[in-house]
This record gives structure tokens, sequence and C-alpha cells, in this order.
């Protein structure tokens, strides 16, 4: 049987063993948590530190292929696996790109695709120089993750909130809308892109109030964001699933705001609502399987389970009971011992050819599901 | 978090464990060989042998909840954790009566469940005595499983294939249809019914040709499946999942053939036909959470993946590239390393709107995709 290996044990882990177990494949997973939400779902785990060349490089030597759940791991590991024989997915090249922010919009820029203004910045004193830029978000070019990382700069009093280290200084757009597309590329370069998800923000919090499938758009802004998705990952080259997040601006006009070159949270209504789910596809592309249907079953929203502010420890949900009564719903808890302020503790699944049906049913999940600690 | 055991680590332990990853359950399995296919995905793996008391009961004692996919378990040390406040899903007394072919007609019998007339034989030479009941199956009391444990005795000169241990001889029904209905009960007592399931049969082989769901039935036959089924349901008196198998005959009588008290092959088209699945609905039950819909989202067929006549060894499964690119087809590989002629390796399912799509897919699965060995 097939070896593959994971680099990351959390909830895109676990949801893609979940699917491993359709297909004739042995799966290793290594991450420093014993407790990791995949830990006890794949043939054999390792402790180990995937940011670290040895623990990767020894992880990956006697496997067919590796992926990815998260970008930080040691892309050095990677590339000798990838020169030694090992199938990497994505290739070591495109998570070089997309991991170092500065790279990922130099790479936007050289293949002229759409994205919002930038400088690059070495320390904090560099955004001195460019106060006439602002507003502007500030995005630290390694190591950000979940919305860590990015600091809005709106006027020089918001200076001091900047990173002391290598980023890039965003200009803002007037955002009307911001859209994910989530594409699956094999290892024949063919490609499958899923339907495009309307992610719907709460402005005040600037949190992600919930997602739905397919996104609302007119054809005209729908072919430019699909268009633009997929010459993103073309230009980078690498079999794999990749989730291109993209904003609307008021004008229509169409920008690439972010890579990343793995499952992700934008693609989990493909579980329930796709014919071939993105952890689906990305099984059938590491087995050399045909790439599925990316044809919608039934639309649908998510709605991310976060942890409550103010609670930290063992968790507790509340209002689950409630919120599994609903016909159209489908629950994933991550499995996660312990929640913290925003901690992606799981997400809700609702399916409805109903638009009205879809915001509602999240509306009501926002509001009853809670994610608190015991104490 | 809850602690649940599964006895056996077949297909139904690993779909109902790809199906535990999403709610807060901590899971153990108990079987005698360690690359069973659910052996990996569990929290803590026991190997054990499930009909042994002191097996069991170890296994069984720390735990909040314990559940079976299959019936031969050792049902005293069940009654045994029982007593000292495990919860046992089927109850052990309902497990009783359905593991022994005979306490189970006797059941069908005490109940006014409609089921076909029978005679108990407790050895080969009994059956010398009932000839004018021929034609009839003899089916084993004890043992049976997947098609073993049944000959047919349709003359005097079939007798010599009848079973030398206590068997129940069963009248043969004419029938015109097999149906197969899975019913939810939880502990409160409340009930959800799956649209029932056409069985359809190679009448050459005798094998299961593929299933399709909900099954094609007038409102009365379909009315009468229902209730049968509910009854038999009812009089177990257990919470769980049940799958009930029945005869309709020529004249539209419906009667029990046989149940399970547990998830079974007949509700795998629940995982994507549905919106709970079986496996959900089970966690469900044993985690007190409310009953799931039991509503179509497609209608569904599945067809049986089975080794091969004539190949033994390390399993090689032809023609999954040419049926992975159907859109509507979701393959399930049980993971196991060898096939023997007839054991189960996987399933496909077919979800359609059109019931000539899913025969026609269920047809051309059967004729592309073969389960052979290496040699």
């Amino acid at each position: 049987m097939i070896k593959v290996g994971i680099l990351g044990g959390g909830q895109l882990g676990r949801m893609l063993l979940q699917s491993a177990a359709n297909y004739p494949v042995q799966t290793f997973v290594m991450e420093n948590d014993a407790n990791c939400p995949a830990a006890h779902l794949c043939h054999h785990f390792t402790i180990g530190d995937i940011r670290n060349f040895e623990d990767v490089y020894n992880f990956g030597k006697g496997l067919d292929a590796i992926t990815i759940e998260i970008e930080s791991v040691n892309e050095e590991a990677l590339e000798r696996l990838e020169s030694e024989g090992v199938r990497i997915y994505p290739k070591p090249a495109a998570l070089k790109i997309i991991k170092n922010k500065i790279l990922q919009k130099q790479f936007y820029k050289e293949n002229e695709i759409p994205s919002s203004e930038f400088i690059i910045t070495a320390n904090k004193l560099d955004l001195n120089q460019h106060i006439d830029f602002l507003p502007a978000a500030h995005k630290i070019a390694l190591g950000g993750y979940d919305g860590r990382g990015v600091q809005l700069i709106k006027t020089k009093e918001d200076l001091s909130k900047a990173f002391d280290a290598p980023a890039i200084l965003e200009k803002l757009v007037s955002i009307k809308k911001e859209i994910a597309v989530i594409i699956a590329v094999n290892d024949e370069g063919e490609n499958a892109v899923y339907p495009s998800v309307d992610m719907v923000f709460d402005n005040r919090l600037n949190l992600l109030e919930y997602q739905i499938s397919p996104a609302t758009l007119t054809n005209k802004v729908l072919w430019k964001v699909e268009a633009i998705a997929l010459k993103v990952v073309k230009d980078l080259k690498s079999s794999g699933i990749f989730a291109v997040e993209l904003f609307v601006d008021i004008d229509d006009n169409v920008f690439v705001n972010e890579t990343a070159p793995r499952v992700h949270n934008s693609g989990h209504h493909t579980i329930e609502g796709n014919y071939s789910s993105q952890f689906d596809m990305l099984w059938r592309i590491i087995l050399g399987y045909p790439l599925g249907s990316t044809e919608v079953i039934l639309p649908a929203a998510i709605v991310n389970l976060l942890g409550e502010a103010g609670y930290a420890g063992e968790v507790v949900y509340e209002g689950l009971q409630e919120i599994l009564q609903i016909e159209n719903v489908f629950v994933h808890i991550y499995g996660k011992k312990e929640t913290r302020p925003g901690r992606k503790m799981g997400h809700i699944t609702i399916l409805s050819k109903e638009k009205q049906e879809l915001i509602h049913q999240a509306n009501r999940i926002k509001q009853t599901v809670k994610v608190k600690s015991v104490n």
C-alpha cells in the first residue's frame, strides 16, 4: 500500500484522515503533540517538530508522498526529500513562494496577477518613510497564521503596532466582498475548480461570520475571480489543493488577497456539499486517481466554532443539543482538549437549496453554540 | 470525554470511526487482528477475542458505553458490564434473542410479527421427520454470517447438506422483493426510520446485485414494511441501530427475514445519501444527542465489492481508475490486506435523482471493478 505522510496533526489532518479511510493508503502523521486532533486516526504517528530539518527528513525518507496541513514546515527537508524521489504536495518551490508574504506578493507582481499595491519593509523604522502610503495593512513575511501577523496601520498613530521584522505594507482595498476559490491540480497538470465561496465578515469585529457556497456574484465578476484564481495556481506550477482568497472592490475589480497551498477552512463545506470534497480530492491527486467532481450536491454554509473570549482550558460546548436537532446541519468537532480565545475548535455545515435558510441557520448557530471552558 | 468501545474491528467499525471524528468522543476497539480495518482509526486499540468473557469484560470495564459491529460477541460479559453501569448498544437481552436464530424466530412468533413458518431441528437426523415441510431453508442457530450458515433443502436429496447442530427449518416464501429498513432508537425510546431499501439479487447466483434507496413500493406495501420493521425494533426493547430485512411475497404479504442489532451493509448508502448516516446516528444515540434526520439528500444505490472467485492473497483492485471518473460515484475501500472469494472488500455508492442512472451505474461498476489478488 502506498505510504503517505502528513506534516501537522490539526483539524485539517484529521479531516484528511477521515477521508483517507475510503482508499487503500497507509497514513503517517508528524506533530509535536501526541493528543493532537489527527494523532489517533493514522496508521503511524510520530512525535516531532515539523519545523526541524532532521525530524521532517527522517519522517519522510521512507514515504512515497508527503502533504502538509500548515505552511510552517521545514522546506529544506522537503526539497531534499523531493530530490530523493518523494512526491511532495505542494511542491517545495511553490510552498517557498507562498509561506513568505514578501515572495508571495512579488510572485503576483511578476506574473501580472492583480493584487493590491505593496511596499516591502525590513523593520518598524522603515514604515516612517511610507506615511503617504497609509492606510495600509502590515503583514509579517513569515509565520502569520489565522489572522495573526496582520496589523491595520491607518494613520501615523498606529505605527507602534507595526512588526519589527521583514514584512509587507499593503494598500487597503475598498472591499465589497471576499471570495475564496479552491482549486485542485493533479500531477498531469489537469485542474478542477470548486464553485467560489462567499466569505461574510462581521465588520465590527473583523471576524469571519460564515461562508456560503456557491457565492452570489454576477457572471462577469465570477469569471474574473475564477480566471485569476486559476492563473495563480497555474503559475505556481505544482500539483495539490490550493485555496485562493480574493477581494472584490466597489468597482468590481478583483484582487488576490492570499493563497494557501493546501486544504483550507474555506473548503470545509465540500465535505457534505460537493461530490468530491477537498479532502477526497487531495487523496485522488496523491494516489494518482482521476480528479473528482467539484459539482454542488446542495448549496452549503459553514460556521466556524471558535473558542469564546475569556475562556481557556478544558473545553465544553454549549448549545450543541439544540443545533443537532436541525435536520440539515452537520457538526464537526475537532477533538481539541483545550480551548483558547479564538482557537478553531470545530465547524458546522448547513445544506439547503435556499440561501435565506443557509443564512438563517448560520446566524442561529452563531448565537447558540458557544465554546467555553469548564471553569 | 466520554469513552466508547467497539467490539470488532472490521469495515463497520472503520466507518463508525470515520464518523466518530465529528464528535467529542474517545474511541476504543477490540479485535484479534492488529491490521484489521478499524485498528488505526481509534484512540486505543486492544488485541483480544471478542468471544472471550475475560477479554470483553476487561476491555469494557473502564468504558462509558460499548457497541458491536458483529453479533458473535461474548454476551455474558456484556450482561455483567451492563449490570455494572456500562451502557450497551444493543442491550445484551436483545442481542441474545437475535444472535440465536431459534430464539429470533420464537421472538417473532410470540410477538405476532409475520415471519415464515419454521420448525426447530436439533440435528441432521431430525430433518427426516419433516420431509413434507420441504422446500425449506435450513439455518444454523448460532454463528451464521454473511450468507454462511444457510442451506437450501428443496428435496430429500438435499438432506445431506443440512446442519448437524441446532437450527431452524424455514418454509420458503415466494419472494417478489427483499427490502431492508434501518431504524434508530435512542435511550428515551424515540425512533427514526430510514427510507426502505430495495435489495436486488442475482437470481442465478443468489448474490446481492445492488441496493437502491428509497425502495420502489406501493404505499400499501411500504406502510406494512415500515410498521412491521418498527414493531420488531420496539419489541426488542433496546436502543441502538437495527437493520430489519423483510420479504415481500407475490401476494404482497410482508414477512420478516431477519434482524441485525447494529449498523449494517444495507445502510451504507446513508453515508452520502441521507442527512444523518447510520454511523452518525449511532454516535448521536450513544452520546445522548438528538436523533438525526433520516431524510434523503439524493436517492442512492450501492454495490458491494466482493473478493472475486479464484483469487486469494494480497489484494489488487481492477477498474477503480475508470469508476472514479464517474462524477456521482463514491468509493469505499475497507483497507483489508488480503482478499478471499466472496470477502467484503469495499462498497461503491452512486447518487442520482434518476433510478435508471442508479441501475446503469451499478451495473457498470459490477462489470468494471474486480477484486483480485496479486498472483
